[in-house]
């Protein structure tokens, strides 16, 4: 396994390349999956070092996290609403990317200093509100409800245009693999 | 909205054609979705004038509702495990599909019997048990556990080479604006 910090900084400066075409995402803040190791790296929904996928991004906002991402036109439901696996392919990656923040937060440790745990997610709940528009940039909100053990389970809310059109309920677990600190 | 069955034949022949990059599906059966009236067909999960998407059909096997498909390279999450995001689309767009098939019989129609209904997703529930291997075709089977009024609930399994890998649960709502049957 692939430890070093340096090999997941370059994406971290460069969040935007490579993205999956039509997808958009607006911060180059760093997040938490920019330090996951590389072999953890390759998630389609939140890897950095998947050039197909969605490299979706979490950080802090006070005290909850937040991901950012304004989705394809094919991304399409029914006419003009984004579809449901997308909304609960952001929820699930948010909610694991939530829950390596968490940890590293717990841990008293900033988003980059060491890598990030990594998570893969046990249940996964959604609630559709209403549909999501698709056109606008859609904002995924999480906050911690527990930790426990290996254990994390995040609430979570998806937004566009400041309405939320989805709940998130994520269950994640730490996988074993990934040290519990590596400074 | 277009609802001549005609339409939608082509689609029924041509299963395979511009379908995403990378995935297979197995059969060439009519399939319910191969129905769904032209304007609500381009769902990124299941639409089949979706060019860009995975075009997922769900069929009958009994008293189950079936939709399978293979998964290519880059839907990864971690290492060898397809990710959690693609596991809960092709629950959500099964999910849908199934709750059409399930008014179709309740009319006393087999697919391909005039338009399919068009349902979309109140909730999703994920219980991924293992992780899902990347590689072989997946297959997604449905019970219908409940038909009340607009609502279908769907429970469902995922397996990969006969093992169960994630539990589903869908609550499926029919849209409005799609009729009862249109013989």
């Amino acid at each position: 396994m692939a430890r070093s910090r340096q090999a997941a900084q370059p994406a971290a400066r460069e969040p935007t390349t490579n993205q999956q075409k039509g997808t958009r995402m607006s911060s180059d803040a760093p997040a938490v999956q920019d330090f996951y190791p590389d072999d953890v790296a390759h998630c389609y929904g939140c890897g950095r070092l998947n050039e197909s996928g969605l490299r979706l991004r979490t950080r802090w906002e006070g005290e909850e996290t937040v991901s950012r991402l304004t989705p394809a036109p094919y991304h399409t439901a029914i006419p003009g609403a984004v579809y449901g696996g997308l909304v609960a392919s952001l929820l699930d990656c948010h909610g694991t990317g939530s829950a390596a923040a968490a940890v590293l937060r717990a841990e008293g440790r900033e988003i980059g200093d060491g890598e990030s745990p990594r998570f893969v997610t046990a249940a996964l709940h959604v609630d559709f509100l209403k549909p999501t528009p698709l056109g606008p940039e859609l904002e995924v909100r999480g906050r911690i409800t527990e930790i426990k053990g290996r254990k994390v389970v995040v609430e979570e809310t998806l937004s566009a245009d400041g309405v939320v059109t989805a709940r998130g309920h994520v269950v994640a677990v730490r996988i074993a693999d990934v040290p519990a600190a590596t400074p």
